[in-house]
C-alpha cells in the first residue's frame, strides 16, 4: 500500500518517543495528571505544531490539535483517545489512538491534500480509571458533562482530589466545575477513536483491524460478600455446615448456568469474578469459612441483557441461601450503559477499509472508552481497533506498528472521503 | 446424682480461677510457654497438692500430678489434657480435660476413698498449633518422641524457638533433645482425655457426653494454587478464557460430589477449604483472575477413604484442567494417621455412663487432640466429649459447667471401676 510503510515509521517513532519519555520498568507510567502523561501531552502538542495543526488546552487539560480544513463552517471531525496509562502498562493503550490520528495529519501533509472539515485530533486526560475512580473524566470536563462533585474524587496513589491536580498543572478546576464545555457537542460531526484490541479477538481472526459496533455497558458488585459460619473443619459436621466457600462455588455454578443459556441464544456477554477473598484475620487450613468477599462484572451491549442477568441471579442467591444456609450482600452496584456506535460512521469506515482492502470486520468492544463519554453527549461515535496481543494494562501489551500503519491508512481514507461527503 | 452439685462448683469455680488468671478480652490467651499457660499450670499443680497428688513437672514443662493407689505395681491410670488457647479464645479447650482429672481427685477425697492404682492428671504443654506449627510437642515430648528439629521450630508471635521458650520457663530442651521419655508408656494402662466437643453433634443430640470412637486422620494441602491466565473482564471473550475462578468452581463441585458418593455409602468424613484467595496486587473488578490459593483439609476416620478422596480427587483435577484451561498446583501436603480409641477403655467408659445412667453414645472426633500422642505411642487411649455450643477456638465457647460435672462424676465411676478390675 502506497504510503504505508511512512505511516507505519511515523507512528513507531512518535510512539517510541512516547514510552521514552514515560519509562517505568517493567512498562511505562502515565498517571493521570502526573508527569509521565504531561510529557506524553507535551510531545503530542509538539508533533501537531509541526504538521500544521493548532494546539489549545481546555480548562481540564484536554489537548486539541486543530488542522483546519476547507470549509470552517462544517462541523469538525475529532479523532481522540487518551495518553495516560495504568501503572507499569503497556505504551498502546490510548497513545495509540492520539498516535494515529497525528499520523493522518502527517500522512495528509505528505500527500498534500486538505480535508473539507476540521480535523481535531483530541488527547483526552484522565481515562485510567486506577488512578481517580471517575469513568473519562477528562473527557466528561471536556463536554461540560463532569459532576461537580467529581473534582473532589482523590487519585490513589497520593490521595489528592483531581481538582488539585488539576491546579496543580496549571488548569482551571473552577471552569470544570461550573461546568462549561471545552469543546461543543454539535460542533462534531463525529468522534472516532482508535484503539488497542484488550481480547484475543483479532489475533484469532487473523486480521490487522476491526470496526467496533458498540461498546458494552455493565454492572458490577465490587464489595460482595456471603456469610457463613466458621467452624472447624474437622469437629463441624457436613448437616451442620454454613459454608461460604461451598455457597460461592455456588454462585459461580448458576452463573455459568445464565451464561450457557444466553451464549445458547445467540447473546454474548461475559460474567467475571475479579476478587475472590477469605479473611486473613480467620481463614486457616482447618477453617470452615464464615464469610468471602469477591467481585461480580456483566457486561452486554444489550441492557435487556444485563436486566435478565441481574434478575436471573438474585433467583439464583435465593436458592442458594436456601440450600446452602448461607447469606449474600451484593453491597452497592455501578451501572454503565451500552453506546452504541453511529452507523453513517461505522458505514463510512467500512467502505474506506474496503476501498483500502484492508479487513476489518465488526467487533464489540467490551471495555469502556472516551468515545463512551462523547457517544453519552450525543456526539456521533466510532471505533476502530487494532489488533494486539496480551490483552492491555500491562507491559505486554503487543500492538505491530504495520497495524497501526494500517489505521492511520483507514482514518486517512475515511477523513478524506467522509469529510467530502 | 449424689455428689453432682459438689463437682460441677468445683469444676466451675477452679475455671473460674483460671480464666480470671488468662483474661485477655474478648476471650482467654494462654499461648504455648506463654504467662497465661503457666498461671494455669500453677493453679493446677497448687489444686492438685491440696488433694494430695504430688506434682511433678518433666523436661519439657508437662506437670504431673500423682495420686497413689493401693498397689504401686500397677500402670496407672491418666487423664490428661492441655492448657494452653488460642490467643482470645475460649477457657475450656484443653483445661476442662485438666480440671475433670483434678475433679476426680476432690470427688476421691469428698467420698474418702482410694484407686487401686495409680491416678495421674496430666497438664501438656503446647497444644494449639496456631503457636508453634508442630503437632502436640508437649504430649510428644512427654513420651520422648519429640524429632529434635522441632526444638528450633519458632513461635508464630515471637519468632522465638521452642528450646528458647522451654529454656526460659527453666525445663531442659537438652534433655526433649535427647528423646528420653519422661513418662513411661509401658507403665500407662490408658490415656483418657476429656474434652469439649468442636462440632454441634452433642447439641443436636441433646446429649452431655459422647464417647469418642476415633480421632479422624486426615491430608491438607495448606499452599495449593488455581492458575489461569488474567484478563480484561470486558475485553477477554469465554472462549479464550482460562479463568481460575470457574476452575476453583468446578473443584468444589467436584469435592462435593466425592463427598456427596461417599455419604450415599455411609461413610463420615469433612471436605474444607479453609482459604480463598486472589492475589490483592492482581485482582480487582474488571479482572479475570489468573491465580487463586486456596487450602484443602481432608479428614476421616478410615485411611481408606482418605486415599480414595486423594485419588478421585486427582482425577476431577485433571478433567478440570483440560476443560478450564487452567493448571492445578497442590504444593506440599501433610497427613496424619488416624488414631483408634482403645475398646477396653471404651468399654469401661460406657459401661460406668450406663450404670449411672448418664447418656454417653459414640462419637468421632474430627480434630486432633493430646491422646493422638499417646496412641501413636502405643498406650491405650479413650476421650470423652463435652456437650459445647459456638466451637472452640473463640470466645464464645460455651459449656455448662453441670455438663462437665456429669463428666467427672462418669469418670470417676470409671477409675474407681476400671482400677478394680
Amino acid at each position: 500500500m502506497e504510503g504505508l510503510a511512512e505511516m507505519t515509521g511515523f507512528a513507531a517513532a512518535l510512539l517510541d518517543e512516547i514510552r521514552e519519555a514515560s519509562l517505568d520498568p517493567p512498562g511505562v507510567t502515565r498517571a493521570s495528571y502526573g508527569p509521565g502523561e504531561q510529557r506524553a501531552h507535551d510531545i503530542a502538542a509538539r508533533t501537531g505544531r509541526a504538521l500544521g495543526a493548532k494546539a489549545r488546552v481546555d480548562a481540564a487539560g484536554n489537548l486539541y490539535l486543530t488542522l483546519p480544513g476547507r470549509d470552517p463552517s462544517l462541523p469538525a471531525l475529532v479523532i481522540g483517545s487518551h495518553l495516560d496509562s495504568v501503572p507499569h502498562g503497556g505504551n498502546f493503550d490510548g497513545a495509540a489512538g492520539v498516535v494515529a490520528g497525528l499520523g493522518v495529519m502527517a500522512e495528509l501533509a505528505r500527500r498534500g491534500v486538505e480535508t473539507e472539515r476540521d480535523l481535531i485530533v483530541m488527547a483526552a486526560r484522565a481515562e485510567e480509571a486506577v488512578w481517580f475512580p471517575l469513568s473519562y473524566p477528562g473527557a466528561e470536563a471536556a463536554l461540560g458533562r463532569l459532576p461537580v462533585s467529581a473534582l473532589d474524587a482523590r487519585r490513589a496513589d497520593t490521595g489528592r482530589t483531581l481538582a488539585e491536580h488539576m491546579a496543580e498543572l496549571g488548569f482551571d478546576p473552577g471552569a470544570v466545575g461550573r461546568g462549561v464545555a471545552q469543546i461543543a457537542p454539535d460542533r462534531i460531526v463525529g468522534f472516532v477513536e482508535l484503539h488497542i484490541e484488550q481480547g484475543p479477538r483479532l489475533l484469532a481472526r487473523g486480521e490487522p483491524l476491526g470496526i467496533v459496533t458498540a461498546m458494552t455497558g455493565g454492572w458490577r458488585f465490587p464489595k460482595a460478600r456471603i456469610f457463613g459460619a466458621y467452624a472447624h473443619s474437622g469437629a463441624e459436621p457436613r448437616f451442620s455446615r454454613s459454608d461460604a466457600v461451598t455457597g460461592f462455588a455456588d454462585l459461580v455454578a448458576a452463573t455459568e448456568a445464565i451464561w450457557d443459556q444466553l451464549e445458547a441464544e445467540g447473546r454474548e456477554l461475559t460474567i467475571t469474578f475479579g476478587r475472590v477473598e477469605s479473611d486473613p484475620t480467620q481463614h486457616g487450613g482447618s477453617r470452615v469459612l464464615g464469610e468471602l468477599g469477591f467481585s461480580l462484572d456483566v457486561r452486554c451491549e444489550f441492557l435487556e441483557v444485563l436486566n435478565r442477568v441481574e434478575r436471573e441471579l438474585r433467583q439464583a442467591l435465593a436458592t442458594i441461601e436456601a440450600h446452602r444456609r448461607v447469606r449474600f450482600d451484593l453491597g452497592q452496584s455501578f451501572n454503565w450503559a451500552p453506546a452504541r456506535m453511529d452507523p453513517r460512521l461505522m458505514a463510512g469506515l467500512s467502505a474506506a477499509a474496503g476501498r483500502l482492502s484492508i479487513p476489518a470486520a465488526p467487533i464489540p468492544s467490551g471495555a469502556g472508552h472516551d468515545a463512551a463519554a462523547f457517544a453519552a453527549a450525543g456526539v456521533p461515535v466510532a471505533m476502530v481497533f487494532v489488533r494486539n496481543a496480551n490483552g492491555s494494562h500491562n507491559p505486554d501489551e503487543a500492538m505491530e506498528a504495520e497495524d497501526l500503519g494500517l489505521g492511520i491508512a483507514l482514518l486517512t481514507e475515511f477523513v478524506l472521503t467522509f469529510g467530502a461527503g
